[in-house]
């Protein structure tokens, strides 16, 4: 897929400085830039590397006035950076605009899709499951029963979506992710054993989500455990029965929150943090990475540590415990003058 | 699968108290209820629910009195929480009666297996693998060669299965698990390269085990990995070669064990501890979240922190840490006044 | 597979002292021996089983002179531990020399691939991918499109690697390993939503690398996540976008490195390590367990704790926070004197 610089132009609205008629396949950083790659320019501490990229064409800013001779074209736009996203995303659309439902695959009794369907070889779709529009399931993906499936979404190779899930549109799940798996609910019995807890509920995806590789979410005991729309999970995330994420949260990989703990918007949440079960974290609450968060948390707190204090608190805390040695000498040297 | 409060009533051996003929199709929480759903009601503090759901029937201690009209049918039972989940158990083992072999599946040279097997689409089963009765395995799972697996047990959705293992009776494992991957051990070498040092034990899975999404059990490199009779791993944990852990122990999810460690009887284990290889961890131990096990603990004891101290320190020693500052300048003001 | 006591003497260049004729089938550890395998003494400490002993044959240091009379056979080597080494090396690449391709499996348009391959059943095989010389691939693997694998590289069930991935020579990929998932990329708008960056990189991993089962490595936003040889990754790893790990580096399991973090050659990390982002670390740094890496480190640097401090700094604060109490409980006494 080869395009020349006054097409790329055109699209994003720019003016071509140099040869118009050069081609690109591929898209690279201003430093790795080789031939036949586009590139931009945005971020001034990079600017030296015009003078000297291989890049065939470079975005650039419309402001940007080259001190040294420039040799490649140079494509000037509003905004260097929105533009090569811009180009960045119709790529990548291009790259994932499959299609077609390939064999050997399984559509079980009673299941329907919409248009535009993408269904990858060794695909499982259960029993009365509904798949929207526009639809892309990589190969290896299984899909239970009764499960629901919006317009738009992706699931990568290898996710697994248990029975009675529900998935909303325009969602990404990766590779390996796990919806719907039992909830871990054990009563204890007298002699040390346990018995399962019939874990019965489902989980809910709304609109916009994505969930990253390797990400497990358990279905709840009773009920949906329920992520909101436009919630960004990272990789290798556990989340427990009955947890309710709410709108627009972003967690970092490999973080937990335990069962039926309820978090609310716009939270930043950083990797490896564990959140105990039963809690409730407001809106806007910001916990540091490897923070263990035991307690409830009002809406805008900021907290870290484990078990986590406000941040600030345990920042202070932490600069002492630096000099944890210094203050236990000192503390010598004054019991020697006066216990 | 409709069915009338009568029906359930003397499956129950309850009494029905409203319209005997209404019929149910979910089961729900009281608050969550709807047309057609049936729920419970125990806990006192959910006593104000049974006046408003919309549940069509509800499950009632016999010593529900209501004090204002009640107009869902219910159900009085000596305990309304154990009647329900008597209910759940057998809703969920009519939904997972699953048998017959789909196609195409995989049954290598050798295999065998008893009555009543389910084998989703995509199935692979090694050559020479032994599968008791009523197993379920779910569409593309993966079972090695030389495999034995007991009667009653379910495998979810993609779980993959080294060649030798062995997993008992009524275990479940769960989408994604892992079990039997190789140990992680290297030899260095004077240039810094590592030689890998052959993986050639198993790992055995006792019966009554239920494995959680996503965990990952290393085969061990000589002799066996063991997880004992009644254990029950969340998601995503971590197990390593030739660790050994004992009967009824719980961990919860994104928690590892490193080599060789061998854990007692009845421990409870939090989530995303770490603990360290070659110890030994006695009976009833219990190990706070996110804690660091660095040394062997004796049965019945409780630890907390990273590295952990015994649980009681822990907190004494980090309800001073919040406090550092203040301590800090104390000790500044005494030392104005003494050094 | 029986040999005999005789041939395996042959191939380890050692002396047999007993039955010569004796065959043997499976390796276990001394004192888990059974009858028919054959076991190995290095260490001093397990002298003692050698009399005791049900294994059929076991390999000994030449210099072994037993003090009582020794029942089984065995054979004299100038290094038993090598010896035996080499036998499991030797038994395991007998057990794992599949080849052939299984049906049904996908091999899509353009894919080429060498000699000796073997590609298990429910494998789906991207378009213009390249597969070179002795590479197996287990059962229900996932490889997209334009991947190249280099020689000898085996895929263990269920990976899935992305489109345009690279994979050197000499490789081992465990079960549900994930390469080439999107980096966590998300630009804020005004309203709290998030945009998705493209992520149009790859994943590049060089020779000899291992990699655990469970870990999941993003490509690159632009350019390529690498890791380079001899890398050595435990289970449930998350390795980011753009993240480049180098040379003989070992990774133990649950760690996480985030985005544009560089780490150098031979570092040791521990267990359930967390790395922020657009670090530097430099060649030898060793990690402990369960830190948390905040800032840049050093060559030959050793840290721990969250965040992390130096190895022996952390040591000291770490040893007064165990005593935190007496320290505050002195303080109080030393106030009560004096202020």
């Amino acid at each position: 897929m080869k395009i020349a610089a006054e097409q790329i132009a055109s699209v994003l609205g720019g003016e071509v400085v140099g040869d118009a008629t050069i081609q690109v396949s591929t898209l690279a950083k201003i430093e790795e830039g080789q031939e036949g790659s586009i590139s931009f320019l945005s971020n001034p501490k990079y600017v030296h590397h015009i003078y000297t990229t291989k890049a065939s064409v470079v975005i650039v800013n419309k402001t940007f006035q080259p001190e040294y001779p420039v040799s490649t074209t140079m494509i000037k736009v509003d905004d260097a950076y929105k533009a090569f996203s811009k180009l960045l995303e119709y790529y990548n659309q291009v790259k994932l605009m499959k299609s077609g439902i390939e064999q050997p695959s399984v559509i079980s009794e009673g299941a329907v899709y919409g248009e535009e369907l993408y269904l990858g070889s060794f695909c499982y779709i259960g029993k009365n499951t509904k798949i929207g529009n526009n639809v892309k399931i990589y190969p290896n993906t299984f899909v239970g029963d009764n499960v629901i499936i919006g317009d738009n979404t992706i699931l990568f190779a290898g996710a697994r979506i248990y029975s009675e899930t529900v998935i909303g549109n325009n969602c990404t799940v990766h590779a390996g992710v796990i919806i719907g798996s039992d909830g871990f609910g054990f009563a204890p019995n007298a002699d040390g054993t346990y018995n399962k807890v019939p874990q019965i509920g489902n989980v809910i995806i709304e609109d916009n989500v994505e969930i990253g590789a390797g990400t497990t979410i358990d279905r709840a005991t009773l009920g949906s455990t329920i992520i909101r729309k436009g919630v960004k999970l990272d990789n290798q995330i556990q989340v427990a029965h009955n947890v309710d994420i709410g709108e627009n949260t972003v967690i970092a990989s490999q973080s937990g929150v335990a069962g039926s703990t309820k978090i609310g918007k716009n939270c930043m949440i950083g990797g490896q943090v564990g959140i105990v079960g039963h809690l409730v974290i407001g809106d806007n609450v910001k916990i540091q990475a490897q923070s263990g968060v035991t307690k409830s948390l009002e809406s805008n707190s900021a907290v870290q540590g484990s078990p986590a204090l406000s941040h600030a608190d345990f920042l202070r805390s932490y600069s002492h415990f630096r000099n944890l040695s210094k203050i236990a000498e000192d503390l010598e040297k004054v019991k020697k003058n006066v216990i």
